[in-house]
């Protein structure tokens, strides 16, 4: 298990203490898998991985910043699905169904399979962690490159803003990588599973 | 006050009883609205406006069947801005982007500007009220009638299947009805107020 850049770096204290960090993450996740995010304090997870409050503190700072860490490392995974599949794709109307497909079958996976972890998911989503607003920022990043991608190949119409339409894609597939709003989706999704991103796609098709 | 007929309507115990219901309705709102929902009981309201338990019980089987007359008056006021607004518009696409400007508007100063109402509004959303069910289905139908009148008249491509289209659209309006997903929505909205609507509309035109 690596530990993202983007997860609070604030506490990171030197590779030397890596495998001691990356003990105290494991015994935390499934801790918190067990008992619940919320309702554990710092000194619940001492007493479960055997070593003492200071100890821990040593390392991190606080329960939200291991909570960032695990936070983290379950959005990379939905990155790296989404890598992987994209990795398989060349053209942009591909690349952009891919996106929308593996986001919310992946978010759905990973935010929802979990009841215990998902309290971690809505405390980064609600209070907006750092780690959240990274991973917006780079999905969003994502739509964007398609985008211009798609406009370049001539796949793409040319006439509206970039950035404007850039953000309306995302604003579309935004409430998809929530885990807050993700369940209040999820019924109406599975209707018709296609139906966002073909309307997505025939607004961005150029005027023949 | 007037009772929708879509609230409970099994509630209804005749029409001599409806000042005493009007009464209590109006006095539930306020005292929810100073006490909040979740923690308020129906002794708490019935100490509140002077009446016995019991008596309130003769109107009122539970505190649900309260707070649903509640929720649905507040969504019937999102609803008459909405037809106010689409009376004043002929042509479906403005239509459309009324629909949008309104329903999103509406609902942020409805649900957001009373933090104790809210309650309510997010325990119909989360539990799928028959007040919250019936409001997310007429909205449904008024996306597919002007769907409908924009194919009928030319201003909107008749190419994809309707009901898929209707779908698509609906859902992509479906997070700024709710309660719940909104809060988590409204900086992207801010950003950019037209920016949804404006997608859907090049999503929507005839190809020329």
């Amino acid at each position: 298990m690596t530990i993202p850049l983007s997860a609070a770096p604030e506490t990171v204290r030197g590779p030397a203490e890596h495998d001691v960090r990356t003990q105290i993450i494991e015994a935390a996740t499934a801790h918190f898998s067990h008992y619940g995010y919320d309702k554990t304090t710092v000194s619940d997870l001492a007493k479960a991985i055997g070593f003492s409050k200071a100890y821990i503190y040593k390392f991190f700072p606080s329960k939200q910043a291991i909570g960032e860490v695990i936070c983290a490392n379950c959005l990379s995974q939905i990155e790296a699905d989404v890598h992987q599949a994209l990795s398989a794709t060349a053209a942009p109307p591909e690349k952009l169904q891919v996106l929308f497909t593996v986001i919310v079958e992946s978010s759905l996976r990973l935010f929802l399979q979990d009841r215990r972890l998902y309290e971690i998911a809505v405390a980064a989503a609600t209070d907006q962690w750092p780690s959240a607003q990274a991973y917006q920022a780079r999905i969003r990043k994502q739509v964007e490159d398609i985008l211009k991608e798609g406009r370049a190949s001539g796949e793409f119409e040319t006439v509206s803003d970039l950035q404007m339409t850039s953000h309306a894609v995302y604003q579309v597939l935004a409430p998809y990588l929530n885990p807050v709003t993700l369940p209040h989706l999820k019924a109406l999704h599975a209707e018709h599973p296609q139906a966002l991103q073909q309307l997505v796609l025939r607004s961005l098709a150029p005027q023949r």
